[in-house]
């Protein structure tokens, strides 16, 4: 059964509400495991003060007995400590929901848009995200993120992409490369300081997939179309690439695609992975790789200029938040939207009513690579 | 009634199939517009033979009667003209379908992947997605495309947006840009040259698009995403950026968002389009922008390292086809994939059985503006 | 926007929770009237102690600000009171998902099964139905229902069909015919000193429904299928009937279909409703008429023969609750699923961001009926 | 991956097409079998003349190379020998689509209504359903069906369910037992006689079928709920009951309830099949039997009063067509509906990219029984 999932609540609500649907009886889910997933969500240089306020937990309401899914819709709810709504929002902010949603909504002011249109919402996909990640960790399949740039600060390509969220969990901007992570810091540092905001790139790995997961027969089973929609409804994110797709656009055939060789068990090897672990909308037991492409915090210390929509005059904006940069908290969001596509395309092709049925013919895909 | 669509058919099979659901009664639906469509992806510098053959017609079966939609379901179906399968493909070829195909699938060759896998699958998509544009353009929505990239060639920003397609479509790797032009097809001919093949970037945009189409009210109705999830499902798509996301993740956000003015009559405008005309997942009134990064071709004359499944052997990978460029046949593609997104997104928001109902309502969106 | 929704949740977990999306912004939705909808459903001679024990009440906590909703799912939660989970039950009752639930999910035993496929869950089903309700109340809808039959008593047809919902709730079996009404609460009294139960009929009636709601144009979209599927999915519910769809079977088409005769008004006017409101899958403009068959409540206090899946012996089943009749709540779960039909049908139709809009259009179909 | 279909055509359109989705590769797909099947759907004493000037054959366009499936999308085609329009139809037929259609769509004629809504389209849907009875054959399932009522005359119960659509086939109105056959077509006559039309109930059996298909756990997956979906939207069906369910409400639970007995090797036995071989949404191993109520056929040679939709007067309906019972065809549509929903659920559990896959899988799942 195909695993779905929605979410529900508001930025200063009570609390938000989320559903995954399809995971198999026999799972173990943690709640612990959802809240270390949280807080890593709340990490990073440059997030403003309500990340200090709020310490988010996960309590499972349904699905789960004993630690172990049933097969029943599981149903999580997260708190917001903070719950004192924005007072009337009607200097709209540019790069935010405000203004289409207020004429979208037919409010005469954009409290109610900001309210959902917040990316306090990637609590809860983060959350459903963990079940999603323990569902694929069952199967050998480990999705992990880092940042990749800042600003127009780049890290290197990694050497070894072992333990990535281990080693980027670590850095304050969750960035593996030490010396890329220190200007990245000072770029926050200056943008803070210029009451500016930054936006960056994330990016997220999935390894240990078996091959054939999606498929070209229709453009709606394609994993890279699915991943491109779970990471590009990411609030943020402007661009999605799988693999080296924009360099990749620039470069010869041959410079591009990943020659298949025959490896000495009978099965195949490729030397590079420029694909990104999928060809043809389908896994291809490379590790899959997907950089999503954050555009800088739309609201900014320094004001811009909008429009007043009950004046109609011409104001500041005013900051509501002062996040500087967010690309650390987006990765881990991309990392779970990456988790829910994977988990999705995988349950579909496995079906399976428990965890064992499920990995039995996990392990039968495998034996076929 | 959100607009759906399904395509069926093999690349050399007797024909391709596909319907389209959803549309309202009264749309005007002339087969020659949909022709029209199908001869513009069958363009561009670049193309192998098989180009030469087919003069893709469209044939409309059901929902249309008079010319006129009933509101049923609009069956199309394509001849092909090349109907002459493949021989056993045995030799898969990097960047295809074919390995994880054959893995997946349980093949013992690639041939019945390549032939749904193959990029001839668009021209379905492109004649539905022509039903799709007639829709639009109801409401005085347009969707066209040009090419912006081949290989490392770039061209330069446009001056004005108009009469895009009509530019475009003159130019032999629709690229507006006349100069950058003739070094696109200078680089094709140096790929053709090598036994080489080129990707690149097609810029696809709709214009006339009233504020408030999708929402951020949940992750699968981000228009953002249901884009990024069309255009990512384009066979050779490895990349989807909206406005300019890529460039926008390296600057601050004074340098990004868009900022608000109040204009005479009482609405607003923006100076800048840097988000693409999408903002909190909605249409912002803007002209929307959408790039495709499209990867080299990947069937090289001079045939890739790969190995035979057969023989387990290592080969190279034959040349089945020999088109060295698609990005002018993918912009159209992509064009398509835009249009059935946005389609899909308008039709759900207005509703309506026919498109008196339709426009009526899209009016009242606009003047509410 | 299609009207879409949840549910999540086990009998005695902490609570029950479901989310409704597609919802308007602009929808006045007060807890009070789920919180009336929730004690309809408690209401019935016939039921057991835990009717008495929960006194269930609807706790918004998304979608709706001061009392409107904002066009955001909506999630409601219902504590439960009685979360005393059953110990081991593996004598599996016949009549209830107990056996097959345990070889599907694996199970050692079927208290998990029984935790979800208890019809506790139409409680969280009635709460979002009556969203539904209060969506279609704007447009005139009415959605009500009354006991036809318990067991072998039948009540007598319907003189009238006004306040439906206000004359049978005022009555023990929600039956408005008084003297099958005793006779009902006899037999019920009668079962429940066999040790027996029995089951019984429930019709549900919509009125004020505009002509055109549902499509013949694709199997879909009509919305007796619709209507079926929703009620099919009540538990304990074996047939569903539209119209005199039964006795229609048997008689002739001169003594079944509804005749049109021209109105003064030069609207259309039909004197009987055999049909029951839907013709070709689509409303007509006559009151919806749809009746839900239930089965007797599988759980007896006098044990049906069955086996214990762990020893293999034949046992008998325990009473592990004591609902001797559900059908008058059964009827209030039947409403909400029409509800949740209809308004998905309707809001398909209509689109619509805000009430206002859904509204307005709701009024130029009326009046081009 | 769930098995998905769609169709569309028109009536007196050049043909048919219909698209089903879903199924693996390796399936064995004989036009021939699906050409059976069209014939079973246009036999029934009670037809009109169009059953003999058309003689149905399947095209199938896509998705099955050298008879054998790919796990591509599989298109069917199938010609329509009648291709003459009907003129305006302003006399609205009452029980047919023709005038909320005309109201919903805004014709000026119900032709295009009728075009579409006529039960044409089960043509194709029986030429789908035989893909999936070909699916479900792999499995051991059968899915048949038998008249049990025309009118007032009812068959005896079955003393076998073998060969059900063997015997059924052999007679005139698709009924097992020769005596009430025989009073069927008198019936028959009758109605023909009296320029009437008749109804009946088709009940459709699916053996073989493992426990545990559907589930209780969320209302959109329970397969009796689906199942009423399909069933109920073939046209003319106004009831569906699963098993006993319409009696089953009359009598006791100690009645009604099909107890469970251990079996000799390790297995369980019923000694009844009251439930229709679905307890709790899902399978329970029995036989499902699912009944399907016809109204009368809505044309009638002695046309039932209207009004002209454009004269505003009253009117006779005319007789566009002159079948005077449908329901041996209808049969036959709705066993194709229950394949239909059956190949979904099934496929929903089942996943798998082959038919080896699947048929192991559900191996396995029969071993856990």
């Amino acid at each position: 059964m195909a695993i779905e999932y929605i979410t529900a609540g508001e930025s200063h609500g009570e609390m938000l509400a989320g559903i995954i649907k399809g995971i198999p009886a026999g799972l173990g889910v943690d709640s612990r495991f959802i809240d270390g997933e949280l807080s890593r969500r709340q990490l990073g240089y440059g997030r403003g003060e309500r990340m200090n306020i709020e310490r988010d937990r996960a309590k499972i309401i349904s699905g789960v007995i004993n630690g172990t899914s049933i097969g029943s819709p599981i149903a999580i709810l997260i708190d917001n400590a903070a719950r004192d709504r924005a007072d009337k929002l009607t200097a709209v902010r540019p790069g935010h929901a405000d203004l289409s949603g207020v004429i979208k909504y037919g409010f005469s002011d954009a409290s109610p848009v900001a309210e959902r249109a917040s990316a306090r919402e990637t609590a809860m996909r983060v959350a459903l995200g963990a079940v999603a990640k323990l569902y694929l960790k069952t199967f050998g399949i480990a999705v992990e993120s880092r940042t990749v740039a800042i600003g127009k600060v780049r890290a290197e390509a990694l050497d070894s992409y072992t333990d990535i969220n281990a080693r980027a969990d670590k850095d304050a901007v969750r960035c593996i490369d030490a010396a890329a992570s220190k200007r990245m810091r000072d770029e926050i540092a200056l943008a803070k300081e210029r009451g500016d905001t930054l936006g960056g790139v994330a990016e997220v790995t999935a390894s240990g997939v078996v091959a054939g997961i999606g498929s070209y027969v229709s453009s709606d089973l394609r994993l890279d179309g699915l991943i491109m929609r779970e990471v590009g409804s990411v609030p943020s994110v402007k661009a999605v690439e799988i693999g080296d797709g924009i360099d990749g656009s620039t470069v010869f055939g041959s410079e591009f695609h990943d020659r298949i060789y025959a490896a000495e068990n009978g099965k195949y090897i490729r030397m590079t992975n420029r694909a990104g672990g999928i060809e043809g909308g389908m896994t291809n037991g490379e590790r899959i790789t997907v950089r999503a492409y954050f555009k800088p915090v739309p609201t900014l210390a320094n004001g811009l200029d909008t429009v007043d929509i009950i004046t109609g005059k011409n104001v500041k904006a005013a900051a509501l938040r002062s996040d500087v940069c967010i690309v650390p908290a987006g990765g881990v969001a991309a990392e779970a939207a990456v988790a829910l596509a994977l988990c999705s395309a995988l349950s579909t092709v496995l079906g399976g009513d428990t965890m064992d049925e499920a990995i039995e013919r996990y392990r039968k895909k495998r034996s076929a690579e």
